[in-house]
């Protein structure tokens, strides 16, 4: 025992160093055989020496000598070691460096390498938003963002599954054969049996086209349907990358306005040869497009001869009872090319989508994508259509429904405590986000700043307009990378950075209060008065306050949001308390009545924090 | 016990019946899960009836009761069935169809969809070659192609292993995170630290884009840099994809030939603003250009002041001791763009490749792959960089070199021994691939359909001709997706297609015989001979033959490759056996000696064989 440790001590001082990595994801074996090959790569073990025995390395490395044989049997394989008869096992003599290495002669790296290029290539023309994300956003701890994914929503488990299934040799043998332009079939029927008839449409294998996410359909579209002599409708504000697209077409740009019924179908859209339109959740705003909005865009296309092409936006996240239909199942006249993303489903990075067309147009787009980058990969085509075939699909949609409700849910309350003056545009309850307008002085880039810097990102909305004057007093907040219990304190923080920007001067009270309501004047204002409000998602809101104390409120589009809590006067201040509404927290005010406009502002610093209308005093 | 027998047997008969599917790659788990389902979402488990208990499925199935137990539960979590407390399971009230299902109203398939279309894309813009692979080309018993991929060389063990690292807890957050412009960081650091330097390139990460493939990669350069006012100078024959591409961008486009030394560098290329090349293994003739080639070419680049795209295909497929680094590494002054492929050595089907050039072009080209499909998936970027980083990739290198040499070496004696009278251009001793050219009265089709009735697939080259009138009679052989003992089988069923469409009857021997040699006159010619021959493979062969019935053969660019064998005449036919060459069988040949040409001929039918120069005769 002690001879054999004394041995091992020996051989272990003249071995050269094997230091596994400790990069995390790799079994011990993998790093046996890493550091080897390193150790073999670097000259440390040199081609033609001899390995030490695998009960020494057991020993120097710490590790269990089977563990060792099976690593040094793999490196065996890949020829980096050799066997010689009963003497073990040594670097093999091309082991190491099989494939010569290069002198590096030169490379773009040096002298002056860059010159050649200078004005050669046309990067200026696609320009990109100034906004950019801080790459370690998942750091900030309030992310009120929209479209960066969620860790805790993504269906790990499932895909993990599906991928495992995706990996059996059967599924193997097809990656390696294939080659062609196809999609793969089993991927095709599912997006045909289990998504679309979600969205009222029906489609043939040879209408659908299997694409690198949305955005590649949309690129497929464009090239394919625009040029110059092309009038194109986009939505004011919409996609950016939309407006992008077409311009790299030279295609004439219409910017149509938005409403909260979505696009505006009206005699503007008489020249278009192709809209561009997200109905279920429109890019940037959310508003949903209505019904009759839906069949008057329908109607107006087959009057004036254009194209739609529908972009099936977050059309995974209607909170609703029933979602509309996609527009490309109400047609009649298969105008429609249909565009949506399984990216929401699975996971952004891996990049799937695909486009719903008439078979001429499938066919152009499968030459096109074939052209620029063949098709997307068929590995996780497969594992996604297991995925879907598991029944995945409707369970992760359930749960990001649920989770992303509650989490809108949210941020509107929060929205409507912390930032009650400001408008949320257009009203809407599906989707993700609020488009928020702030007052005219606000300069949403400054607000991002001040936000950052209080640990709050949220996104400007300046690269959604296409004309050149965006509004600079625009941001979006959105749910999809916070968990529901830190939005309240991430809009607080937000309400700080606004305050600490925008000083409205002539909305706010004197310091010393003049023009506000008094003790007794103020309770008998305030008694039996029914105010009338508008929530910041635009729900009217009525008040009732009871001479005896009570409150009643409803809001809501139906009025469906009741709630009830307590008013009373301290001092010169009306203080109210709801059960659940804001949070059941006490609220302490300053009001000022002018006519029939009722004001809040804060005792401290006077800053105005909501209006409203007094409707009738008893 | 017979009690609860009869219990189960009674539910059992009321049971509604659930199929397992019996499709593979699904765990029995999974069968259930799906089955459950499908029963739900087609009424046979209708919303709200209580479940069978697990036992009694269990029995139904033919299962163990733990996996219907776990199945059930992860439907419950699913919310597919519901639990009511000391009642079991329920399938739930919306568990089958949680999202409603939409009545189709319409869609692309309904009436006459297409009208709408007609004329509106510009389909016709990208054409395709004629020639299609069958679909189901790998049941072809010789598949003698290149490009499409051999499933028994594809390293699956080690993809796998890779891959099931990449799904790790920690990657999969990754994938959740990132929805950015970068590339995996990890797969940018061993392209540039492992593959890189074995072609002689040396780049920084800014220097480095991931692209979804090489056609990615060449897509993104045509759009960045060229235009209609470029001059682009592409290989003739050469990749008919870089043709289409730089069409598309409505470049001019000047078809430089190509010779046993690559891309023909000569004044032709003075008013170049873009050449496009292939010097690795020129698409299609695999001609590696040779080193004096490259320089001249970066010579012309700097004196002419064009930019080369280098293609660097089958980078992979050296087999000389030493390769020739990349144009790209010869450079000074950076107006290269390199392109490679990591297909090959993963899977076509996972669509990975890579570019690398100045930062300035990468900055752009990122911003154009984020436009038109952001980026390549981030898995398989990441199990690829695995796969690389766990040493694979030189592993898998060595493997393929070895495997398609022999292969290839296989193919050139097999072409030498069965078409010897034809010619294979240009003469290349790397790659997987011969282009083969026939008589002039071949016709390359038929010869498709002839060798395809016969189990035979080969390749047809007009597609890689620029020109309005490309060569019929021009074809490619490959070896990337057939065993090497298929090799010869495969090669003398081509041939007998041939001999089926092409009786050169000009060059055929009367029936009689008539102008061949008979018995001692053939001896006497032949005694003593020096015969100079060419192979097929463009190599000089020079065989002498002793007076004593001894033969020896010299033949490769070096005379490296050498033979020796026995020669006599039985009859009026001149009989000959190798040791090794033409498979070590006995040919019986007639013989024509007219002045100084010698030609072989088969005695039935009298076709020609083969011809050569008489050098000398005692």
């Amino acid at each position: 025992m002690a001879k054999r440790r004394a041995a091992t001590r020996t051989t272990r001082a003249g071995l050269p160093l094997i230091v596994l990595s400790t990069e995390p994801g790799l079994t011990l074996q993998d790093r046996i055989r890493r550091a080897v090959r390193e150790a073999v790569e670097a000259g440390t073990l040199p081609a033609g020496s001899r390995m030490p025995s695998s009960r020494v390395l057991a020993g120097q490395l710490g590790v269990a000598r089977n563990t060792v044989v099976l690593a040094l049997q793999t490196l065996l394989d890949d020829g980096v070691l050799s066997a010689r008869a009963r003497s073990g096992l040594y670097v093999a003599e091309d082991g190491g460096t099989p494939v010569p290495r290069l002198e590096t002669i030169g490379g773009p790296s040096e002298a002056n390498p860059h010159q050649a290029w200078r004005g050669r290539f046309r990067s200026a023309e696609i320009e990109r938003s100034a906004f950019r994300l801080p790459p370690d956003w998942q750091r900030y701890p309030f992310p009120l963002l929209t479209a960066q994914f969620d860790r805790s929503l993504f269906p790990v488990r499932e895909w993990r599954e599906a991928q495992r299934h995706a990996l059996s040799v059967r599924e193997m043998d097809r990656l390696t054969g294939s080659a062609g332009e196809a999609d793969d079939p089993l991927l095709i029927e599912q997006i045909r049996t289990r998504i679309l008839p979600r969205r009222g449409v029906s489609a043939r294998p040879e209408e659908i086209l299997v694409t690198a996410g949305a955005q590649q359909a949309l690129f497929l579209a464009t090239e394919l349907l625009a040029g110059p002599s092309t009038h194109a409708v986009v939505e004011e504000p919409g996609n950016p990358d939309m407006r992008r697209l077409l311009a790299r077409r030279g295609a004439k740009l219409q910017l149509q306005p938005v409403d909260e019924a979505g696009l505006v179908v009206n005699a503007g859209l008489s020249r278009a040869d192709i809209v561009y339109v997200s109905p279920s959740h429109q890019r940037p705003t959310a508003a949903t497009m209505s019904m009759p909005r839906r069949r008057a865009l329908l109607d107006s296309a087959r009057e004036n001869d254009f194209l739609i092409i529908e972009d099936d936006f977050e059309c995974e996240t209607h909170y609703l009872d029933r979602a509309y239909p996609a527009i490309a199942g109400m047609q009649t006249d298969g105008r429609v090319i249909y565009v949506a993303s399984l990216s929401r489903i699975l996971a952004p990075a891996l990049r799937l989508g695909f486009m719903v067309a008439p078979p001429e147009m499938i066919e152009a787009a499968r030459r096109l994508r074939t052209l620029v980058s063949r098709h997307p990969p068929l590995n996780n085509q497969r594992a996604a259509a297991l995925f879907l075939s598991l029944g995945h699909y409707d369970a992760v949609m359930r749960r990001l429904s649920r989770v992303l409700r509650l989490r809108l849910l949210a941020l509107r309350d929060a929205l409507n405590h912390y930032l009650p003056q400001w408008v949320a545009i257009p009203p809407i309850r599906e989707g993700t986000t609020y488009c928020v307008q702030g007052p005219p002085d606000l300069d949403s880039a400054a607000l991002l700043n001040e936000a950052a810097a209080r640990g709050v990102l949220i996104e400007p909305l300046d690269d959604y307009f296409g004309r050149a004057d965006p509004p600079r007093n625009m941001f979006r907040v959105g749910v999809t990378s916070i968990e529901k219990d830190r939005i309240r304190e991430g809009v607080a923080r937000l309400s700080e950075a606004v305050r600490a920007l925008t000083m409205d001067v002539s909305a706010a009270l004197p310091a010393d209060g003049a023009g506000s309501l008094r003790g007794p004047a103020l309770r008998k204002a305030m008694r039996g008065a029914t105010l009338l409000c508008r929530t910041v998602y635009g729900d009217p809101c009525t008040i009732e306050l009871a001479p005896d104390g009570a409150m009643s409120g409803r809001a809501g589009a139906d009025g469906e949001d009741i709630d009830t809590g307590r008013w009373w006067v301290e001092g010169d201040l009306w203080c109210r308390q709801w059960t659940s509404w804001a949070y059941g927290e006490v609220s302490r005010l300053r009001v000022r009545i002018t006519g029939d406009r009722i004001e809040w502002f804060r005792p401290e610093g006077g800053s105005l924090v909501d209006a409203g209308v007094l409707a009738r005093t008893d």
